[in-house]
């Protein structure tokens, strides 16, 4: 197993982020730069220590949200800076290429390069692929992005859209053994890289941030599961899934649903309505998995009148 | 964690199982009393007790189905008499309302009432949502509501019909800890509260019911997954699911399925035809989960031309 | 529990692998012989041992592939040859009958025969469900049978098509009380039989065989989850499933899909499509569970212009 150590990053500003909303095709330039740092996880909400030895795509858990049309150009680089101590790599699971061209490790002071026409809309997962693949996923490399349909028929606009990641958390990253072999070596839930993220109530040290709507509108969750071994059962506590489009495909909707099973490495799109006659409407994403939602799957979403305008727009779509 | 202690209850005659087919939305009044009790599981099969400190709605498990029309309002009452040592909640999944209002914990002695509208059909768990809800569900408070589909065109009229729940068997219902931290704490599966509750063929002490029907009949199951942490694999040996109604919803129909994924605190609806040409029909429903199947997750349903008319109607969608 | 021994068969020649295209339902007969063997699995490289003491149909793991039309009526006839030392018994998911009957175990020496129409099209688990049933699929009695749809409107032709069917590894079969009670007592994955067994990149012993295609073709996989407890989450790397159907029937058809939870005991069909652009493309299909998946439930797929033509067709949809 390979130890980790603090780097030194050189900051590398890639314009990840990207919403588009052309009507002909493009290319779309993404640079990733691959860091090896420590990240904040308030992982002592769970047992363990406020920080994780992470390994990011830009330095954060997940990385941040690509976002193109079906039909774009995805025009990609990995950075994998010298300071790094392990070989990193991209999987895009949107991408139909070659695993061992495309996908293939990029070693400390080397950078790859490869174009993908995301052909299929949806959400999908975007990870490290590099060996051991469970300890760069565990660490914290992954990501979505979202290919939007060209076909919105059965696709209604949202008003606010949100991405979660879930991730199983392991207080012990480096024992990537213990993650293949050990059914109990996870201690909790990460939701966007930290336990409670976004769960004011069941913090004793509070201060977390929430999901925030006005009353009556359509809430578009971007939701992957990026644990490593465990499906999701996710559910709100206080309403019902409007719609679930598996895959985010509008082509594979399901309608009503109160939990959806979301595998590992799965991620679907699920539209809430928040209740319009209601002044005030707290409501809990969870995890149902009883060991996943009281160890840290809990996020809250509040409708309300004086909602963030910002929130669930541009980059505020995953909150800090 | 808290200490159970064995309770006399008030008995409070709640009627909970109501069927409805009106053409107009009305008013359901539903109460339900929070009942700290032993309850018979036969869990001296998989090497527990053969009751549980449990706590219930109305003093059984699962609690009894609630029954209503799409469009219909509940108007629910949740009464926790001051004899409790517990907190309880109500969570319905049917209902679209506020989690910090309407499933807010009901401390003994006092009482909770809400209404909501049940505007989405199929069926859907409900479950005490009070800390630590893991123990909650655990130790038995959950049960169905099942909220009958407006439109029916792609829902054939069901001969029978019958409500199966299933839930983990944790022989140490004090030890909520391990239910989140121990992926060996679960020793069996309760089905409708009891260990090989319909499998007069797996128990040594024999004399289990099982549910019947005639040859060429339409059985449906509501089916819950009531475990705590993990899905369900439900098929039914020597048989095929002839529709899956995902969440119970005629819109979300899947045809001619061997196994379906039932996630944790997810609810579907399951029609088999038993056979026309013979005589004698066994079924056996299982988790195909090998680990709760040989545990106690196995129910008998016979087609005989003998079969008890009773059996599959009003309150005998739960046989006891 | 019961030791197994290594036992002398008598090869019986079962024209179990059958592909059918007439127009008209006919009669398909087969015959399995069950044999307790050993059988060589690779799971050196997860530690374990490199045969297995297994039970099996007709000598292998997974039994030969059955194809019938829908329609078609199986006659089937299950030989347990007096060598062996355990009742065996076969379960078809494809079949509608009766458990206590059709399904019965046949004793040593004794051998048991049924018929029945294959009235539901896709792809099914066989398997023996003699007790202690978590057992005889752990020791390898599995396999699938596929049943050709009428309805073809929305299912293209296949210009491949393989068989993968994956297992939990246990070192120790014997131990059965483990496989129901311990969460850490598989080791590994077996695909068709085998740790690692299409995968060329990650055993050091090398030597694997991989699937093969054309560049451009559709690829079809039937897919059998045989695990004993855990679901799987399929998935391609570097490519998207072009359609699940689900159960293998085309009326339940998804459109785009990266992962796929397939449920215990669950068989469904996966279509890829190769590129078409690319001379040389890698695909690796896995569990994308990491413990599932790094101890061997690794897939190589290759694209590429000289692919083996007999790869994908009659017999080679499964590779030995």
């Amino acid at each position: 197993m390979k130890k980790m150590k603090k780097v030194t990053c050189v900051a590398f500003a890639a314009a990840a982020l990207l919403s588009t909303s052309g009507a002909f095709a493009k290319t779309v330039e993404i640079t990733m730069t691959a860091r090896e740092v420590d990240v904040a996880t308030n992982g002592k909400a769970v047992g363990g220590a406020d920080t994780m030895a992470a390994w990011t795509f830009d330095g954060t858990i997940p990385g941040k949200p690509v976002r193109v049309n079906e039909g774009d150009t995805v025009d990609f680089t990995l950075i994998n800076p010298p300071e790094n101590k392990n070989s990193h790599a991209m999987d895009f699971h949107a991408a139909q290429v070659n695993v061992l061209d495309e996908f293939a490790p990029v070693k400390p002071g080397e950078q790859k390069h490869f174009k993908f026409e995301a052909k299929v809309p949806g959400v999908f997962m975007y990870h490290c692929g590099a060996s051991p693949m469970v300890q760069h996923i565990a660490r914290g490399m992954y990501g979505v992005i979202i290919v939007e349909p060209k076909d919105r028929k059965n696709y209604p606009k949202a008003d606010r859209e949100y991405v979660l990641v879930q991730q199983e958390y392991f207080p012990d990253v480096e024992n990537y053994g213990a993650m293949l072999n050990d059914a109990n070596a996870w201690k909790g839930s990460l939701i966007n890289g930290k336990v409670l993220h976004y769960d004011p109530v069941h913090d004793p040290n509070g201060g977390h941030d929430v999901l925030e709507a006005l009353p009556g509108e359509r809430v578009r969750i971007f939701f992957l599961n990026a644990n490593v071994n465990l499906p999701v059962a996710l559910h709100p506590i206080a309403s019902i899934w409007d719609r679930v489009y598996i895959n985010g495909n509008p082509k594979n909707t399901l309608y009503g649903i109160q939990t959806y099973n979301v595998a590992v490495a799965e991620a679907d799109t699920f539209d809430i309505v928040t209740p319009k006659d209601k002044d005030v409407a707290g409501i809990a994403i969870v995890d149902h998995s009883m060991n996943a939602a009281l160890r840290g799957a809990i996020t809250v979403l509040v409708s309300k009148k004086d909602a963030d305008p910002k929130k669930g727009h541009g980059e505020q779509i995953i909150l800090k």
